[in-house]
């Protein structure tokens, strides 16, 4: 039981920093024991991940539930972005699961069903109260999500707080007095679904 | 010299494909040489990087040519930005060179002197002409282009074109007319410097 909790917690601070393919030998030697240990107590990356990063989408839930009982819908949309945003610009691991679906087994996958669901009911509040514009979708979230996270990795420590002017930019798009021409169709729930699964298996294909 | 045309295409097309950090011995590979062969071609990754990527940001100075030939500064900078963004959603290579300064001796880093000075005048025509933002900089170009990197590469072949959608919602958030409540602060060109230089040495750190 020591050694679990030993292997949880080094797990968690070694994927926020380096990311969901960091060295598992890594986290054995930070765990203080041996990697036949880390693989009796986790056979599989994904499992380790998966034990880690479910905490992290329940907090996903968290800021989703206090974004819904919002008054101002508009305020929920910027508030879950923001601290979902902020989240991700200090936790690699978390950044990278945005990015990429884990087996539909896993206790992470629940949690981000729910947490799917409410991030819909998010966005159609902000559309409905005519504060957001008319056309964005819950796809748009993920899209800018994925956008966050490559301007984090870019940024880094050096301009640790660059996000919050992308996401500036982004807000004051977003606004339905932004909707004007036309703009590109948003990704299909589909694609969505298909990219992470891609990305998924590529992360948690190897050991 | 039939030698180094080989590795040359071999690498622009592993580059493309695979990003930056390609391993050599698949770019000799391609070229039908010897690793042995290679080094002594390019003695060390960052030469060759200057070699391929050098044209590619040669390509973005056009591009800007182009966007300040254009009677209609706003219409420059959809322009630039358009280009830009398809270009770097189908070439890993120069999206990864888009985050990260090679060593100031390399040609590459002229060419990139040089498209800087001229993005700064797309900004500030754009800016001028009233019909984008006053609040925006050269920096703010450089920041979408990291988050662009990031959803291209998330959204892989499955969402090809999801960068138009993100780009949309930037563009409305770009417009004069959407400035709106205060935003946080651009990164400063110290930042970007910085964070550049960083990522440059992390990937031709290695062979």
């Amino acid at each position: 039981v020591r050694n679990r909790a030993s292997l949880t917690g080094a797990a968690r601070e070694v994927f926020a920093a380096q990311g969901l393919e960091a060295p598992l030998d890594q986290i054995a030697r930070q765990a203080g024991v041996g990697i036949a240990t880390l693989y009796r107590h986790f056979p599989t990356r994904v499992e380790l991940i998966d034990e880690i990063l479910a905490d992290a989408v329940r907090t996903y839930v968290a800021i989703a539930d206090e974004a819904l009982d919002m008054d101002d819908p508009w305020a929920g949309l910027v508030l879950y972005l923001t601290e979902t945003f902020r989240l991700s610009a200090t936790n690699r691991g978390i950044t990278e699961l945005m990015s990429m679906r884990l087996p539909d087994s896993c206790q992470t996958e629940g949690f981000r069903t729910e947490l799917f669901q409410k991030v819909v009911q998010v966005v159609s509040r902000a559309r409905d109260s005519g504060a957001a514009r008319q056309d964005i979708t819950v796809e748009d979230i993920v899209l800018l999500t994925w956008a966050n996270a490559g301007l984090v990795g870019a940024a880094g420590d050096i301009a640790p707080t660059a996000w919050q002017r992308h996401l500036g930019l982004v807000l004051a798009g977003l606004k339905a007095s932004a909707e004007g021409d036309p703009i590109a169709a948003p990704m299909t729930p589909e694609q969505v679904r298909a990219a992470m699964t891609a990305r998924g298996r590529e992360c948690t294909g190897n050991h």
